[in-house]
């Protein structure tokens, strides 16, 4: 393996400790873990019971970033994408049932949405932290270099790590699906801001692809 | 696999991720993470420990779907569900010396029942997240595409997520048997709620038997 | 395997479920997660790093069982546990070291004593949380039925979850060398109290050895 | 293995049980774990995903003991210190970034400096808990007597439990290239007690690598 990739494999760990580690104590205050392990031990979950079945993507922008680096075929692409799309949708509505039935607003879904940062820099802090997750995803699942029985827990680790860095930023989505979902029936800001939640994952799953090529993740 | 298949597997994976984590901000508030995972944890320590024995049901509804199954023979089913609801009973006895011991009422032992919420209601949630907890039993302890060194690992997470989600709709027991315990020695709405807690659990499970075969995790 | 060793190993699972989850309700009050996880998981990594030199005791209660199990020679058991209280003594001058340096008092050391309780439930909740505990590995490092890799994440979950139960009872001992460090420097109700976190976790492990040969767990 | 490696290894796994779990209690009040977590799992992810490429380090302290237990040549010891450093510090403009887009100041930036303690007693610390987590990382990486699979996970749990030991401290650095990062960015106290989170980890790592031949655990 060459002495770039080594170096690379380097700069992202360390990179990771303290863009993780710091946003945790000047972003979210070192609060937000239920919620950041609430998302991310729901992919750890689903990727164990369901991931053999599928490959467990559960997210366009993972799919999208499969079909750049020809692991999935294109049509079966399209419809892994609408599968989950819809899958968020019937998980929202259900979370739309419950708090109705506890008497809260149904404008309170869990949705996203940011309010006090600008739109450039949340296409900018949703592409980063997708680029990271989708980063990790492609080289634990690597045949080469990855590990692929702990693939499903290191894969929600990440996306609740990055949660936590992103929650007060953008609400941290890392996932088109599971922002249109809540979008749909809360609306407000977050059916506006949904472009940015579209945009920014897969383009932060498209250039994880081609770098994860870079560090032979592919081979 | 059929392709029907892997696109339910990505379905369920994604309702799961909004399910889940949108629940823990609307409805749990980011709170309950430390009753969430000593309830699923305690799942994860007995499998590894004693599933090896029993194989490690501890819930009536997971029983139930085995037998539907034919995991388990009727009379080994009929044993098990004993086996657990009195080891439910003895360990709220015991949780009921300590309260008292420290001078607190034991009107308050940890006790499953709803006040917000209608009847029907708790039913669909109860029958909704047990339905979920052991459709994730079944396809991780699948010998088609599961994954046994982590399937403990995978349980009890899955239950302490989906208490995040039910506990304060109806205290979250996906687990007759675990109601049964608390219900003797609190009574009160916990004992006239009870049915709730059987029914919907078992009929979960039962749902849950019958989406894994159509998963494909028992061939 | 006898039927029932199965309906016992699936009384304790639910038995486990419920005086955990619901004693995390009622006596713990949801909080003390960190407490418990860090003495839970400091076994955990001790186990990974140092348990393939020594077997990984870490604890004069599981070394008796072990002994009583023939699992360990009397002479090494000796020198185990001269180890394990002079572990802890070194540990706990460290924490003196720095609780003294931050200005705060040197009497709250993190030391074990009881004051809401009466004596005898003290011993009966040392010597049942220690039972539990020691069960829990004798059978998850058997050879019959046991799980050599994940035994050591197993064993420090099991540690927390037990210590989220007696915290507020006893303050969680499980382990006579844990207590006699602290109880050394901070003195006063914990060196007092003292003799109930020698008797009662030596009195669980040496049950727990017994309880673990019914299970076949040593055959 | 000789006998004396057994006791030491009892000794250090009881001596951090009570290091760790007393300090949570008394030096961080049951606080600090999401801070904790968002440090130490970052390292597990960056471990097992690129780990395979590089090995691993991410922490100019852990190349330093890998050279000196000639794990590493040197030539790549100073590239991997570089591309560690050059990652803290992108890591830390992308926090600086998003922390100006909230509107915060970019004087807080999860840097670590002491104010209450000592330079003497910061050196003491964090040359401690360095000291332990190297020779956890070296012990359970070591072919003889580690654990391939989960020392990723076992890596990143003590990084965890130390910072949560030392936080209230020194901030709990254990890495020279976590500490220079922020540092430049935030600037202040940071700067000008660098010198502490430079020498004392280098010093701990070194101490650790000599130790770890000891326990036999390079052999």
């Amino acid at each position: 393996m060459s002495n770039v990739r080594k170096l690379s494999a380097e700069f992202l760990g360390t990179f990771l400790l303290v863009f993780i580690g710091t946003s945790a104590v000047v972003i979210a205050n070192g609060k937000v873990l239920t919620i950041a392990l609430a998302f991310g031990l729901a992919i750890t979950i689903s990727a164990y019971a369901f991931g053999g079945i599928s490959g467990g993507h559960f997210n366009p922008a993972v799919t999208t970033a499969m079909l750049i680096n020809k692991r999935i075929s294109g049509k079966d692409a399209v419809g892994y994408i609408i599968a989950q799309i819809f899958g968020c949708i019937v998980g929202s509505a259900f979370v739309a049932l419950f708090v109705n039935a506890l008497g809260q607003s149904t404008s309170q879904l869990g949705q996203t949405d940011f309010t006090v940062i600008e739109p450039w820099m949340a296409v900018v802090v949703e592409t980063l932290v997708t680029f990271l997750f989708v980063l990790v995803i492609l080289n634990v699942t690597s045949v080469q270099h990855g590990n692929d029985q702990f693939a499903g827990l290191v894969i929600g680790i990440s996306l609740a790590l990055l949660i936590v860095v992103a929650l007060n930023l953008t609400g941290g989505s890392l996932n088109p699906a599971r922002s249109i979902g809540p979008a749909l029936f809360a609306r407000g800001n977050a059916l506006s801001d949904l472009w940015v939640y579209i945009l920014a994952p897969e383009l932060g799953g498209a250039l994880a692809a081609i770098a994860s090529r870079f560090l032979g993740s592919e081979e």
